[in-house]
C-alpha cells in the first residue's frame, strides 16, 4: 500500500510533466498491457469512483476511460454538465447556477479523481475550455485529468509514442522522422490531439516536420514555439512544410495525417470550414501509397481516430499493413489506466 | 479457466445456432437463475467491459445486460451511436465519419463483446438493421449480440422459452401449442420478437398457429417459410389463421398475443400504422379471459414486455394466474448472462 | 449474512420512519464514512443492481448514489423514463405505454432497489410526483427510495442532521436553533430539501425557526402542521418569522438559507417565478457575514447544494469557515450508502 509520486497530481499536458514521470507512466502502460486483467492491477482502484465530465460528447474517450476504471477494479461515471446548473456566462448573459468552486469540491467528495473534456466547440475563444479545466483543477482536491481541451489531448499523445515504440521494436523513438501533415476532410478537427503529438514527440527528441497547405492552417504560434524549443532541448529538429502535400513525406518513419480546423474558425464557424477544407483546393492533401512510398521503408501511418477514411487517408494505407491505427487506439487504454493508477490509487 | 465450444461466437438470431447451442444456453440460464450471485458465474467476466451499443434506445434490455454484466463480475458500457460520428448514408446524402469497419475493430480492443440494438426506426429499409448489425459481426474480433434488430430478437426467443418449460412442470415444450396472435394497439411494435418466437417454437417441435386479421398483417414471406420448414423438421406443425381474432385459442397452451406494424409500415409511417391499428376495425384483437377460455385449461398468457394494457391484452390476463410474462422478462437476465458467459468467458 | 429489520422497507421520507430507525442509519452512515472503502461494507451489495430512475436529472444525486453503489460493490444503473413508453396521462391525453404497476414490478426482477426522483416540473400539479413514486412503492417488490420528490427528500434530510452533528461535537442536535430562512434567487427551487430539514429538525428536538418574506412563499399547511406537531412531540420549539430578512438569525445555531418557490408556482410557471424572486424587493433576503454576526458565536451555514452564490448567500459566508455545506453534501453519499446497506443487503 503506497502511493506513487505522482498521487494527487493533474495532468493537463505533457508539456507541464517531467520526462521522467512521462517515461513512468509509458513502462507501466506497457506492464499493464501485458497483464490486462490481472493482479495487482485490477485492485488498484476497487470500489473506487472516477467522474468523466463531459462538456462535449466522445465515444473513444469514453469507452477507453470507462474500460479502465473497470479494469482497474473501480468504476466511472459518465457526467454531462448540461444536466447541470452551472454558473456560466454564455454571449454575454450570465446564467445562474453553482461556481466551478463548489462542483469541483464536491465532485472531489464523491471521486478519486475527475476527468475533463472541453472542446472548442462548447466555448466561445480560443484557450477557454483549457482556462475552464485548470479552473477545476485549482478547487478539486483529487487529480484533475485532461480528456482533451481546445489546446491539449495529453492521453492522445502518450498512446501515440506507445504505439510508436511498439512498431520500433520496443524501442524509443529518438532520432526517428514523424510527419504531421494537415488533411482535408468535412469533421473540422480539434487541435488537441496534434498539439499534443507536435509538443511530446519533439520532447522526445523525434525529428518533427509539420506540413500544412498556407497559412490558415498554420497551427497556433505558442504551441510552435514551444515544439521548437522542446526539440532543441531534446535533439531534434522541427521543420515546417508548406503548400505542398507530398515533400514532407520524405524520410518519414511515421506519417500522422488529420485535418484540423482554419485559424479563422471561430469566426466563421463550422459549416464554413467544411466547405473549404472540402475544396477542389486541397484534393491532394490525403495519405495515400503514393505518398508514403516516398517515406522510409517500414514506415507507418498513425492517427488518433476516428479516422476520416478517403480524406485524410486512402482505405489502402488506413486498412493496410502500414497502419497502426488500432494499436494507438488500443493504448488509450493503457495510458489511462497508467495515469489513474500514478495519480489516483494508494496501492501501488 | 476454459472457454465453452461457443467462445468468440456472434449470436445474431437463435435461427444460426445449433439445437445444442440452444440447450446450452438454457441450461446455463437455468444454472445462473438458481444461484444468481454466487460463484463462479460472478466472476466469469470480472473487470471486463461488455459494450451495449444502442442504435434506438431501451429500457428492458438495457437494464438486464447491464445487471447481467454486474453479476457477472464485469460492467456493461452504455453507448448510443448518436453520440458518434459514424460514415454513413442517410436519405441518399452521405454522412462524413467513421467506418464501421473502424468502430468494430477499436470497441473490440476495449471490450470483450458488443451487443448492438437497431430497430426498423433507424433504417429506410426492412432488413438494413439487420445488414448493419451483420456488418459489426464481420468486423469485430469480438462477439457480436444481438440485442433486438429489425428482423431477430433471439435473447427475447430464448428468455420465452425458458419461461414456457418454467411453466411445463420445467419440462421442453415440444408437442404444445403457441398462438402467436397479432393484437391491435398503438405502439406500431417491431417485428423481431415476434419473428424470434416462431423461428424458434418451430424448431423445438412446439405446435405453433400464427394469427392476423388480413394479409396486411402477414408477416415477411421468408420468416414464415423458414418457419414451416423448422416445424417439419423437429415434427412440430405450423398454421395460419386468419381474420378470426379467437379461433386460434383454441387448444393452445401458450397465447402470445402482441400487435405488429403492417406490410406497409415503411411507406406509411407510424402515426398511420397507429391510427389503423386502433381503429374500431380491429376491437376484437385482445387478449381477454372470454378468448382464453376456449384455450387449454392451464393455458398460459406471455408477452416479451412492455406490455399495453387493455390493447394488446386485459388487464384481467395480463396479471391474473395465467399471464407469466415477469418471469420471462426476468429470464432475458438469464439467458444473456449465459450467452455472454458462453460467447465471452475465459473462466467456464 | 444477515438482513437488518429494514431490510425490504421503502423510505419516502424521514417523517414516516421511526426515530429508531433515523438513529440507525444516522449510526451505520457514520461508521461508513470512518471506513469508506473498507471491509465488511464494500460487498454488501456485491455484484447486486440499484435502479436510479430520474423522471427529473439530478447531477449530485447521481453522483453519490452511483458512487453508493460503487462502493458497497455493486453497481447502480443510470436510467431515464423519457426513454420509456410508459402510460400516462399529459394534459388530459392519454399516452399509450407500459403501467407502472408492469414496470416497478419487472425493474424488481433485475434489481435489489430503485431510486425515484421526480420533481414538480415533471408533474402537473404539487403531490403528484409523490403520488407517482408511492404508486412505484405499491407495486415493486423492492425496496423503492425516494431521490427528491415534489413533496419529500429524506436522503438530504438525514445528510444535513448527520453534518449538524459533526460540526456539533458528534453530539445530538437537540436544543440547538436553526433558522429555516427563504432566499432570493434566480432557480424557482423546490420545496422538498426544505420540507425534509423541518419535518426532521422538528422531530429530533431541534429548535426550528421558519422564515419567509410574505404569505406567497409560506410552505404547504400539512408541512408546517407536521413539523409544529414534531416539535411538540420532541420538546422543541417551531416559529415563523415573516417579513423580516434577518430577525429569525438571533440565536441560530444553523442557517439554512435557500429559495423556493411560490405557491402560485403551478400556475404563474417557472419564468414569472425567477423574475419575482430575483427582484428588488428581496434584495436583502440573502444570508451575508452581516446576518450571520447576529447568529450565535460558531454558527454554521448549511444548504443542499447546488448554492447560488451571491443570491442565497455571499461568497464571504458560502466559502468561509462557518459553512458546512460540504461535509453536508458528502454526507449524502454517506447516509445512502446507509440506507441502501439497510434495506437491501442480506449481508448485514
Amino acid at each position: 500500500m503506497a502511493k506513487s509520486k505522482m498521487f494527487g497530481k493533474d495532468v493537463v499536458t505533457t508539456q507541464e510533466l517531467s520526462v521522467e514521470e512521462i517515461e513512468n507512466i509509458l513502462a507501466l502502460a506497457v506492464k499493464m498491457k501485458a497483464n490486462r486483467y490481472g493482479e495487482p492491477y485490477n485492485s488498484l482502484l476497487a470500489f473506487k469512483t472516477f467522474i468523466m465530465f463531459f462538456y462535449n460528447p466522445s465515444l473513444r474517450t469514453r469507452q477507453s476511460f470507462e474500460a479502465a476504471a473497470t479494469e482497474l477494479g473501480g468504476h466511472a461515471q459518465f457526467i454531462e454538465p448540461k444536466a447541470m446548473r452551472l454558473k456560466s456566462v454564455k454571449k454575454g448573459v450570465e446564467v445562474a447556477g453553482e461556481t466551478i468552486h463548489d462542483a469541483a469540491k464536491v465532485m472531489a467528495r464523491f471521486a478519486v479523481g475527475i476527468g475533463i473534456r472541453i472542446l472548442e466547440t462548447s466555448v466561445d475563444n480560443y484557450g477557454d475550455g483549457n482556462k475552464i479545466l485548470r479552473e477545476y483543477a485549482k478547487y478539486a482536491d483529487v487529480p484533475i485529468i485532461n480528456m482533451a481541451d481546445d489546446i491539449y489531448h495529453p492521453c492522445q499523445g502518450l498512446a501515440d509514442v506507445m504505439g510508436m515504440r511498439e512498431h520500433n521494436n520496443n524501442k524509443p523513438t529518438k532520432g526517428k522522422t514523424l510527419v504531421q501533415t494537415w488533411a482535408k476532410g468535412a469533421l473540422a478537427r480539434s487541435y488537441c490531439s496534434v498539439h499534443e503529438s507536435l509538443l511530446l514527440n519533439s520532447r522526445l527528441g523525434v525529428n518533427v516536420k509539420l506540413a500544412y497547405p498556407d497559412d490558415n492552417y498554420a497551427l497556433p504560434e505558442n504551441i510552435v514555439e514551444q515544439a521548437k524549443k522542446n526539440a532543441k532541448a531534446s535533439g531534434g529538429t522541427f521543420e515546417i512544410v508548406k503548400g505542398d502535400p507530398k515533400a514532407a513525406y520524405e524520410g518519414a518513419d511515421y506519417v500522422y495525417s488529420r485535418n484540423w480546423f482554419g485559424k479563422d474558425f471561430y469566426e466563421i464557424g463550422k459549416e464554413a470550414e467544411i466547405k473549404r477544407a472540402s475544396s477542389d483546393k486541397y484534393k491532394d492533401w490525403i495519405c495515400d501509397e503514393d505518398k508514403m512510398k516516398t517515406a522510409n521503408p517500414g514506415a507507418k501511418f498513425i492517427h488518433p481516430m476516428p479516422v476520416d477514411e478517403d480524406a485524410e487517408v486512402t482505405r489502402e494505407v488506413n486498412r493496410g499493413p502500414r497502419s497502426i491505427v488500432l494499436d494507438i487506439a488500443e493504448n488509450r487504454l493503457h495510458v489511462q489506466k497508467a495515469i489513474m493508477a500514478l495519480t489516483m490509487s494508494d496501492k501501488l
